[in-house]
């Protein structure tokens, strides 16, 4: 039996995030994808993914695992699996890997964007996709607030509070600030996210951006592992899960 | 008693179009706009636009023109009329005119993007934004027919049949077709535009760059003034009023 991994793309506005919710939050695309594996191929399939993202967040390089007695072509996987998914899910590309792949331990790094709107005007293209902060960030110093998070560090103060794990060290490979127009982006490569990470780094830099908190105190708020003391949790619909290298 | 010109953006999926339609089409962009004038000023508000958008046509330079005794200063318009307007409209600009002023006839051009996802795969962020065309698209010959519609022509065989104008003489000052990625963007700036004139224009390239119309036959279509020469009409989702000039 074939093991497959495939890359997707989706909008998580409409879906109650990766994993399965009670049914009054909406479908999950995880539900969604598994629905269309059974239209597909008659198999009742169950599906890894590498990041379980939350509800409203988006990826455009999800990857997922699962194994499959189909015989449809490989070449042929997006396509057919694109006709029986919703048009805000697609397949974008299928490699057959071997039964020891999994989708999200076998990961080395994920790349994550925050995607935030600097403009004192909204704009109706970019609602879904990004945060709109109306005052004017300080890039420079958000910059600078950046580095102090690159590394290894025990992330705890950038974890919701009732995350299950253990261990909360994780290591930022890269991370950039990039401001093409209005728009900002925050691109930050780890080889592992704790619950709400990704989010709780942009709204810190966000409250450096805009003069609430001074760059030099995240050394210290790293220090202190008390969630109390790291910024808000940024809106999800800002967040995209760009990449995952194996 | 002041004339403003506001412009303004939106996204068209969820409208039935500029003007109101009966009840069954869904909100127009014009009677959610009114609502809104008469929320923030308390005045029954008629407003005209430069361009009567379609149902699923996108804006990002539309420009309104109204009289108003509101005491609400110049600068504050847009963030007041934003405070009020739904989340797919957004004002960007106002702009005190005098009476003579009318969106609609004062201006002298106006410029349309039709955006083409030339990809096998879709896009679910451009699946609003695009027209979505499987096989590969050869520009070279599109631009070639292109190059036919500029200039002054008299553009019948580019009208959708039925409508009420009698004079079908329009200018093209300007049409350039450009690739980035996979998205193909089609900008047309004309004196003016016959109803679905872009569309039909956009999906009369696209039989051309797949080889099922040639490049050399538009000048026959255009002498033919027959609306079932030139190619089908584009869907609407497609296309975006990017500026007008007065």
């Amino acid at each position: 039996m074939p093991y497959l991994k495939v890359i997707l793309a989706y909008e998580g506005t409409n879906y109650c995030g990766w994993q399965a919710q009670p049914d009054e939050h909406g479908p999950s695309v995880q539900g969604t994808v598994e629905k269309a594996l059974k239209k597909l191929t008659g198999e009742e399939i169950r599906v890894t993914a590498a990041g379980r993202t939350d509800a409203g967040v988006h990826a455009r390089g999800q990857v997922i695992s699962f194994a499959t007695g189909s015989k449809i072509p490989l070449e042929r996987w997006p396509l057919a699996l694109n006709a029986v998914l919703p048009p805000d899910i697609a397949a974008l590309r299928a490699e057959e890997v071997g039964p020891e792949f999994h989708a999200r331990y076998s990961a080395h790094s994920k790349t994550y964007r925050y995607t935030i709107l600097n403009s004192p005007l909204r704009d109706v293209f970019w609602r879904r996709f990004s945060w709109h902060i109306r005052q004017p960030l300080n890039i420079e110093v958000m910059e600078e607030a950046l580095a102090y998070l690159k590394g290894q560090h025990d992330f705890r103060a950038f974890c919701a509070a009732g995350s299950p794990v253990k261990n909360f060290v994780r290591t930022i490979k890269d991370a950039r600030l990039r401001k093409e127009g209005c728009l900002i982006n925050l691109d930050i490569k780890a080889d592992g996210f704790l619950y709400h990470m990704a989010r709780i780094i942009a709204g810190t830099l966000v409250e450096v951006g805009q003069g609430r908190l001074k760059a030099e105190a995240i050394p210290e708020i790293l220090a202190s592992r008390d969630r109390g003391r790291a910024g808000p949790t940024a809106p999800p619909h800002g967040l995209c899960l760009m990449e995952v290298e194996y």
